[in-house]
């Protein structure tokens, strides 16, 4: 796995530049949730396109924990790029109140992640920007992410780092220590983490998504660098039941 | 351009059925808008899905025409599919009514396409059913569609069929006759139509899309078919301006 991350951020920040140009985009749009995949993506889009030309857009949900703005604030502040907030929960509630009996709180989760796609959307329509996606190479094969929600984006410098080097590009970059220190959350209820959620721990699934993906390697070799054939049918059957949302959508011939 | 309707029905009606029996999807939502489009792919899923399996939803927002909702209506009743009618009103102005100075029209279209999306994934995570599409190809060379709105879908069957080919379709079909004789509109705001909108008729728009993409002719060749300079100017403008809809998004290699 790449770690030199000196080259790997010269890389993204000319291709978010080189990217754009071809547009003529000169500004950028981000959702800042808090967490460690947006503060990257914010890092890399500061560089690219000047701090002022960065804008970064806060969308907390009433349940959203406290920390998740802090922290995101914290990188409003290191970068110094302009942004605003905006409370997605009228939003969010206009539609859940409508509905009858309890509303899973997975479906919660999407309706809120897709408000925020229209904030964002409408936010880039008053800047002429570009939507910056902040979805990493695990979560993109795992599919943990809502479909025209968190991963609708224009361009998307981060897709091809495994969250383990998420984590090695932001210190590197100098994300802030409590962005780095923390368990990683979608925040779409109390106490949720990613790993928890998931049943899963990232370390682990990174060296077998690299092994599977990047090497090659077949089940046999996966077995011997120690992944059981049980891990090996759940992380198959995660990418499996989501491969959908990778994939471009299906059209008939006629 | 093809027209033979009565091939193209059975293709597209097996494409549907066959692309989800692989996903072991049984059923389908799909959003009515009282248009053509609409019209054609819900025919098109009553008879792969089986009219049951199919959940029509009607979202009209305070100034959908009530032209909309009746032809809309009409569909349902044509096919036997079961229905639900849900307002977007709350949602979108929600969302419209905190945002400062008046809001451009086609910003506050996108927002209302958009909020039309997340009532149709919700309803499709209930039904454990598939979005249906509803772009044709017209609209998707031009663009003419809101990203992550209207043209998120899980499957379009529409999709390789120019807006002539979806009236040819819906007259074979049976589409009720107040869909097929009115003037295409996305009914985002009063008198709004399609051709008016875009400075454009379909009739003319699909013979140069269907010369110039399906037959590969040059702009001399376009020429001497008939289309001035300045058409095929504005209408290659049109489609550039509108490319990164239809294509992937780019993901930064590191």
């Amino acid at each position: 796995m790449n770690t030199n991350y000196s080259a790997i951020e010269q890389n993204l920040v000319k291709f978010l530049r080189d990217e754009t140009a071809k547009a003529g985009i000169k500004k950028a749009v981000i959702g800042l949730s808090g967490g460690i995949d947006s503060a990257v993506s914010a890092f890399l889009s500061a560089k690219a396109f000047g701090p002022e030309n960065v804008l970064g857009v806060l969308m907390p949900y009433k349940t959203s924990s406290r920390a998740s703005v802090t922290d995101a604030e914290r990188v409003v502040k290191a970068l110094g790029i302009r942004s605003k907030k905006f409370e997605i929960t009228d939003m969010v509630d206009s539609y859940i109140s409508k509905l009858e009996g309890d509303v899973p709180a997975v479906r919660k989760g999407n309706v809120m992640a897709r408000m925020r796609m229209i904030v964002l959307y409408d936010n880039s329509a008053v800047e002429s920007g570009i939507v910056i996606g902040t979805g990493n190479k695990t979560e993109i094969y795992l599919g943990y992410t809502t479909l025209f929600g968190d991963s609708a984006c224009g361009i998307n410098p981060v897709g091809n780092l495994y969250k383990t080097q998420i984590f090695g590009l932001a210190k590197y970059m100098g994300v802030p220590e409590e962005i780095l220190n923390k368990r990683p959350s979608a925040d779409l209820w109390e106490g949720q983490t990613d790993e928890g959620e998931m049943g899963i721990l990232y370390a682990e699934v990174d060296k077998y998504l690299y092994a599977k993906f990047d090497e090659g390697k077949s089940d046999d070799e996966l077995i011997k660098m120690g992944f059981g054939k049980e891990y090996i049918e759940k992380i198959n059957g995660i990418i499996a039941k989501n491969e959908f949302k990778r994939l471009p959508v299906k059209i008939g011939s006629i």
